[in-house]
């Protein structure tokens, strides 16, 4: 198996930088939305195993890509608590039954994963066997706080006014929901580990909107929870961790001290002085803008060197963007890019240079 | 007159923090609407002096604000070359012809503020005799990155695709943009402080969306580029200057060297943190996370009193909200702060604490 992305995660030796791209399967790819119109809804898909196994393996039938990730959304475990998730097209998210009142969210309860998410579970366990070793598989969920945001506005925001007043006004009840996100989210990524996923990512989203006391109090504390509640191994193999606040780079010394392997950054941060802040406490994920996809190829191979560049060539990075790939992004750019991403990551090792 | 706010800006010692809020003049007061609703749209009002000035001062009767700033609007600028601003209700602004072609951009040019934008001179002067001396009035611009992002997008934008391709792709025309930017926004704030504002504000409200290298090169030498260029003097006093990149914590250093007295910071940054970093070098202003007017009023001042303690009881301190008021901010909210604001500041100078 091609297990770059696993050794990188652990901080180990690798003769490339892995990569690997948020939302790899998603809308920019002809074939996924061919197999997305087959599926009805954007929630069919994910909630077809087979479908969903389908548009996993699409970008890595095109691009030499270093992990899988499974195609599932992070709004899956607040809607089998119940709160009704659909999708207005070209809106996002949203919930039929979103937490506006007290009993409401005295009555959450994490779901068992099993049985609410079984079929998450089946799907990661057809990608695997398509997967046949190739690549490690990825799971993920979305962190306490996060779905938090999206269980309380009710879908997305711009301003975050229904969170935030009961952040500042009812913090115990905000406490409430964390607390049953935190259960549910390990529940839900240790149910993925169980069913064979080699790698697990937390996407904190909306962490990066806080105040720093807020930020340590209502998301990073609860994160810090989920690392200590994830399994660690799976058939004798570590199982890495990677957390991901959009937004956090001024944070990174605590969100470091997390609990995780590795933390994923947003390209606000310069890569070169992020590593200088953790040394070798934990690996780097990102950081490419993935708006330098909508460029030329001479200049995606720039802004590629100068990622890889700032890391430098020490054990301990995976390139990846610093958010989804971009549904309008070209697919030949994303060819470009991994091409880059590999051969000059060969080319820093050989010459020792970053 | 009150001069705190300028004291403040200047580093110099003030009996309490001066308060003023960004978009003190808006939605949020059912006087602005009802002034708004006489004038037609935003626009005939930003245009109207006598109405801007009517609204300038609203705040200013409900609270003991220790500054006016100016109603107006940061695209004032770029209508004035030609671009032809307009808003579409609940949806912000847009421009009838944002940069599309090379030709634009090569036939950009910065406007005469004493011709296209003497609306703006006319309130300023009209709002000076209205305040007669009670609180110091403070002038605005967008920087030039903010406003070359609207010029080039055509209006707000989730991910600044068009910009970003031209800035990865085509770096020469941004350039070009920000060129002329920078001499608008120079011409126009000098502008305004010979027409008597007696401070400046540069809001770069979208510098926080680049990566560091591109922030410094597209954002940032452009920002100085305007400090260099601004009147320091008028009638003898000095004309303190502000700069805020909204995102930009993690650059404050590079921001604090630009050439500003002070620097505005959003919420996601300590104070107590970016005091240390930038030192006795520059004020800072800001960072109550606006969201905090919509708790109860126990909150509002656990808040209040967390911001300023987190300054200390050291000079150059102006307390501001780290983005505009929203417009759901119950008014008595605005009360509640001002009267924390004063209050806290005093008590916290007299005990030494902080």
């Amino acid at each position: 198996m091609n297990d770059t992305l696993l050794r990188a995660l652990r901080r180990q030796p690798t003769d490339h930088t892995p990569v690997w791209l948020m939302r790899q399967a998603g809308r920019y790819l002809p074939e996924y939305n061919r197999t997305r119109a087959r599926a009805g809804s954007f929630l069919d898909l994910c909630r077809n195993p087979g479908l969903a196994t389908e548009v996993t393996l699409q970008p890595l039938a095109r691009f030499p890509l270093d992990a899988a990730i499974l195609f599932s959304d992070i709004l899956t475990v607040p809607d089998a608590m119940g709160l009704g998730l659909y999708f207005v097209e070209g809106e996002g998210p949203r919930f039929e039954r979103p937490l506006r009142d007290e009993w409401m969210i005295r009555d959450l309860s994490p779901p068992d994963p099993t049985v609410g998410l079984r079929y998450v579970l089946d799907a990661v366990a057809e990608i695997k066997r398509a997967l046949a070793g190739e690549v490690p598989l990825i799971g993920f969920s979305g962190s306490p706080f996060t779905l938090a945001s999206y269980m309380i506005e009710g879908g997305g925001s711009s301003d975050f006014r229904m969170l935030k007043t009961m952040l500042y006004s009812r913090p115990d009840l905000l406490h409430r929901i964390l607390e049953v996100n935190a259960v549910a989210v390990t529940d839900y990524l240790n149910a993925q580990i169980e069913a064979g996923v080699q790698a697990v990512m937390v996407f904190d989203t909306w962490g990066g909107i806080l105040t720093p006391p807020a930020y340590r109090t209502f998301s990073l504390a609860y994160l810090e929870r989920v690392a200590d509640g994830l399994l660690k191994h799976r058939d004798g193999e570590s199982v890495p961790t990677i957390v991901f606040t959009k937004g956090g780079g001024q944070w990174l010394e605590a969100i470091a001290g997390a609990g995780y392997d590795a933390v994923g950054l947003d390209w606000t941060t310069d890569l070169a002085e992020a590593r200088e802040r953790v040394g070798q406490q934990v690996a780097l994920q990102g950081n490419l803008d993935p708006m330098v996809l909508m460029a030329d190829p001479d200049a995606i191979r720039r802004e590629c060197r100068r990622v890889l560049e700032s890391f430098g060539a020490h054990p301990g990075h995976v390139f990846n963007l610093g958010h989804g790939i971009s549904q309008f992004t070209p697919p030949e750019s994303v060819s470009v890019l991994v091409e880059c991403v590999h051969a000059t990551s060969r080319e820093l090792r050989r010459t020792g240079a970053g």
